[in-house]
């Protein structure tokens, strides 16, 4: 199989995989006071502090949630919900449209059923926010309104590197929390939560060679969410649940393991990528690449084929065992065109016409070689049976 | 080492270690539309099939979620938020005295923020709801100002059974949604979804010999709660997240085993469980068993060593070898007393001077038998030192 869906899910690193099965035969919950729980404890202070050095954190701004999604919603809907409880003034959120669906999902519903007032941020049609945008919602009351700001550091869909650090930057400048879902640019770039001057920072396991079901958020200190979950008061009382040692462990190895060769991984996958473009460009003359031409993710590349179904694409694809995706795996199916592309000013054809090719540690020059002979010939396909 | 802390969290059974580590090397997002998304799809389908089928529901009522706590919020504020959605007279939430934090924090959390009207079930002395209790507290209304009734199926600390199927059958007589946290019962007791009539139940991996992070809700036709976590619209928009395929796995293998030898595996515990019991109140003559003395999970013994602080047994054990808990893993190591036996009338006293003994699969004669040498020298050591 040529898989060519690393942003839906990337296959776990070997050490990963060694570090949570070791786990997995061993016993203990971490909130335990015997020696087997203090025994597991260890097991996970060590890998936050893994963690938060990798991210350039400190171990007390590491939360261990059960994955991305949850993240997000926690910062979300946690920010807003504390920021309005310190100041019943703070209504409005700020949130990027092209945000991922965990973040719009959970914005729409503050707006709908907790009093939050939500705006959109534009993107430009390469998908890039601008600061003085931002700037200029945050408007004359100088953001004492606001409750939160969240723009995502790079795009799932589209690949497109946001502003982050400029756009924390301003937020701070405001005293207006500032999230950022960096679940798909923390496997690919140099992610410093200290560096980004950000607030809160998702990031989920399975994105970055580690497990499924765990992500972390990194939360500065002084952002102190309203909880999701409540229960047990783990993760000092933000996030209620068992926590899970071998996933912990399991992401703690990946983002070691990753860390200690992610220049020379952006090197190759840039290279790759740069590749498959021109091949896809090559082979079908009137594809469209979508998303910034420079400012992108190493491993992405999204392109439109003027006149073609992507799930049509997709399915020919997939049938000479090539795997890719029209854009968020979590929409697949889903009949709407991309929210993101829309919000880049695309038309719904273009938008519905898009294929999402997102590589990873394990793509090869044959990877991408495989999709340059067979996307010529399945996009003629597509046209004519679209034409008959 | 003696674990005597199973209902802490349990040694995965071997063949759910299996499952998941044969899942933890293969790819894809159950989500994702190619032939890698596809296979993942089956999985998590084939091991919604299997948990449907131990627990006497439809696949379709069963919903995936990060765990255990995860599932009981989305039961305890989800549900309230659809039924006062649906009718805004609906802002009362009865709740168990003795529920895990998972569901009362939860549930005290929408009295304090969501406008909801909490009121707790009492218990007697043996930790037991009497159903006429809540006909009365359910009121002259009928009911129709009641968004939820959350009772456990069997306590966490005390191990008491509730009547659960006497209870869901009372509110379904008053039209009202009845949620059951059958984290600890389902490990030991058979828990029919469809027998016990229950609206709504919240089951955790690692309570049942699968993995971490990883539970399910069963949630009855019609009973839509509002999400906790919003995002890509995963299990039927009630939970988003990536579908975790490895944990899924592993938690149906784990189920599965289990359910072929509930029966034989109840009677062993029981056995051992009251010799358990009766070595130590040989030991101890003035220990005292806490809850139900017949109505009881088959592993747990929970027990009061009068002028004993629980903590410093626990140490004193643990450096035996041997591991238990004061109760809750989740509250270890905070002040209170357990809220469990301050709700059964017991005394600070008396509720912080006790242990809680749980047993599961691995455990054997040897673990008693070692529990049974060491627990009169202990207590007697705890005594000595607390009056010196």
């Amino acid at each position: 199989m040529t898989y060519l869906d690393h942003a839906a899910t990337t296959p776990m690193l070997p050490e990963a995989v060694e570090a949570m099965t070791a786990e997995l035969g061993r016993l203990g919950n971490p909130s335990s006071l015997h020696s087997a729980g203090r025994r597991a404890r260890r097991v996970v202070e060590e890998s936050r502090e893994i963690i938060a050095d990798v991210f350039d954190a400190r171990p007390s701004e590491v939360i261990f949630t059960g994955g991305g999604t949850e993240a997000d919603n926690l910062a979300v809907k946690g920010i807003y919900w504390a920021r309005r409880a310190a100041d019943p003034a703070r209504t409005r959120v700020l949130v990027g449209a092209v945000e991922h669906h965990a973040v719009l999902d959970a914005a729409q519903w503050l707006a709908d059923h907790q009093g939050a007032r939500v705006e959109h941020i534009p993107v430009d049609s390469l998908g890039r926010v601008d600061p003085d945008v931002v700037r200029e919602m945050i408007g004359p009351s100088g953001g004492a309104d606001i409750a939160l700001i969240t723009v995502m550091w790079a795009n799932n869909e589209v690949g497109t590197v946001q502003p982050v650090a400029e756009l924390a930057a301003l937020a701070r400048e405001h005293d207006i929390p500032f999230h950022t879902d960096a679940v798909q640019a923390a496997a690919q770039l140099p992610v410093s939560f200290a560096g980004s001057g950000v607030h809160s920072l998702a990031l989920s396991g399975h994105k970055l060679g580690g497990p499924l079901g765990v992500g972390v958020l990194l939360l500065a200190k002084g952002i102190d969410p309203v909880p999701v979950l409540h229960g047990g008061g783990q993760e000092r009382d933000v996030r209620s649940g068992t926590l899970d040692t071998p996933a912990i462990a399991g992401l703690a190895a990946a983002v070691q393991a990753a860390a200690a060769q992610r220049e020379e991984h952006a090197r190759r996958l840039t290279a790759l990528r740069d590749r498959l473009i021109a091949c896809v460009l090559d082979a079908v003359p009137d594809a469209v690449l979508n998303g910034d031409p420079v400012n992108r993710l190493p491993g992405n590349a999204h392109l439109s084929f003027p006149g073609c179904e992507g799930d049509a694409l997709l399915m020919l694809l997939d049938a000479r065992g090539i795997a890719c995706s029209t854009g968020s795996a979590c929409s697949a199916g889903v009949a709407q065109p991309s929210h993101v592309l829309l919000a880049m000013g695309a038309s719904p054809e273009r938008a519905r016409g898009s294929l999402r090719f997102s590589l990873g540690h394990t793509s090869t020059e044959d990877d991408v070689t495989a999709l340059a002979e067979a996307i010529g010939p399945v996009v003629e396909r597509a046209r004519r049976a679209g034409l008959s």
